[in-house]
């Protein structure tokens, strides 16, 4: 099958095997794949990652069990034991053992075949087209954070960074009834918050006024004091930026002013699917490219272009 | 008045005029004042702090309102406004316009007498000698904890640091119910810890099991990183240190683990008093040194040597 790989030094795309499909697994053919900044930091050689990438997906199962077969699907990306401590509190994304799709031991879906536990499969409700499903991962990466913190109406809220992590965490924070203020660097995406309803400030303009509850999807090393100097005494700081390198903190701050910081990752899929068969959810305009599997190479140039949000591989 | 005062360069013993006695507030004649980490650090020049050092107290009022004179009382450290939307939610303790008794804009209590906010004060009972009173305010700190995370008899806790807020810190979780762990370097202190039956074990020989709940108490830079990877995916990391210097934090750690740090600074008074009263906390076997006012440099001396608990000054 071909395949968008990574070797330890550069992407191309290649012919490989076909994955095995071992008990209780299911293999997809994915239509639809989107192209995330954690594939960005892989082919940089920071996550020590080999192989073929991919970790948000949609496509049709064509092996697999009955009950399965033929449906239009998305996958959860931590690949769980099913019988540790964590796995059996509900906590699979946390499974020690555990693998990541296209990011940790296991092939990713920028691929003609990928081969998924069935335990991580959701199907796709027929209102909600491919380009829109392929956003469930990150969108439920977004609602990860309504499972960690109590949110309350009255919640002053603060987004720094308006790529597209950040851009899907402004919505679902207003959708949950924060007052959301957006704050980022791009005057158009920017603008895509305004169009949701949702207040949105360019970096230099900001008043910088400590909000209670603050989301860094900065990506950025820098984003950590910027956010940290933003939140409340005795409010939350939400991290969402995996960062390699560490992070000269001001930790001294976080203990005086009393700061919680709540390090947030991969999210519940059943609400994401839910919002985006709502349509609550704007995802379409923050589509900035569309590129062939054999084009992928293509793909990531144009991902890593500043400004560019979300880049899709049509498999 | 004799205080013990710091001016930016170093710590002498002085002579002050006495302190003005405004509206609202008390004047103390402290009996007993305990040496903090925090003092240490003024003197090294980190907190930008001149003036009367000491923020562990008590001691009798001997000016102010009617209701208060002749008490015997310790005192609050944070002087808040009163006003503010932090004070009228009963956190004055985050008051943003605050000054912090010998730490931040406001005489301290290592002198012949102390002003502090009738507000702040806490009559102590008189089955608490002047030696367990002075522990009211960092055992407070310890309990803060308590008021800002759930505990459950079933936390598996890990205090990180056997200095004199560990040590606080170990009794209180215990206290309240959780198994827990004690991690230091000094086995005279560790031993403290397991006369009151709780598990103590010296760094080289801890197994670094990670746990659901984390207290950093090393008071340094390197703490924080070593209790991050001894906190579980989705646990709960209390930072108790302040440290000036920023920390190189493995941020991408915490993100992954979905961990949460809760920074902890200074808590309430009552329950601290309380468990003194009972006796439930031991602090005698804390105190290193005692020291008279006029040998307040050497008491400073004998609290920066490595593995000295509790100096205190003797009014």
């Amino acid at each position: 099958v071909r395949a968008l790989v990574f070797d330890g030094q550069s992407l191309a795309l290649a012919e490989r095997p076909a994955p095995e499909l071992p008990p209780g697994h299911a293999r997809l053919r994915p239509s639809c794949a989107g192209i995330c900044n954690t594939d960005l930091e892989i082919i940089n050689g920071y996550l020590g990652f080999t192989g073929i990438l991919g970790h948000e997906v949609v496509g049709v199962v064509d092996e697999g069990p009955p009950r399965w077969r033929g449906k239009r699907v998305v996958a959860e990306i931590n690949f769980a034991c099913g019988r540790c401590a964590f796995c059996q509190r509900g906590l699979a994304r946390h499974c020690p053992t555990r693998t990541v799709m296209g990011i940790v031991g296991q092939d990713g879906a920028f691929a003609e075949q990928v081969v998924v536990p069935v335990a991580n499969l959701h199907e796709v409700p027929d209102e909600i087209d491919d380009e829109q499903a392929v956003f469930t991962e990150p969108l439920a990466a977004a609602f990860e954070i309504l499972e960690q913190i109590d949110l309350s109406p009255r919640s002053e809220a603060l987004v720094l960074g308006d790529g597209k992590l950040g851009l899907l965490v402004a919505q679902v924070l207003a959708l949950a009834g924060a007052n959301v203020l957006l704050v980022g660097k791009h005057p158009a995406h920017l603008e895509l918050a305004r169009a949701r309803g949702i207040g949105a400030v360019e970096l230099d303009r900001w008043d910088r006024a400590p909000r209670d509850l603050v989301v860094d999807a900065t990506g950025s090393a820098h984003g950590f004091n910027l956010a940290l100097r933003a939140t409340r005494p005795r409010g939350q700081l939400v991290l969402k930026s995996t960062v390699a390198e560490r992070t000269p903190a001001d930790l001294a701050h976080l203990v005086v002013q009393e700061i919680t910081v709540v390090g947030s990752r991969c999210g519940p899929f059943a609400p994401a699917i839910a919002a985006l068969r709502r349509g609550t959810v704007e995802t379409r305009a923050m589509i900035h490219g569309r590129f062939a599997l054999s084009d992928g190479v293509a793909a990531f140039a144009r991902a890593r272009e500043p400004g560019a949000l979300k880049v899709l591989l049509r498999i």
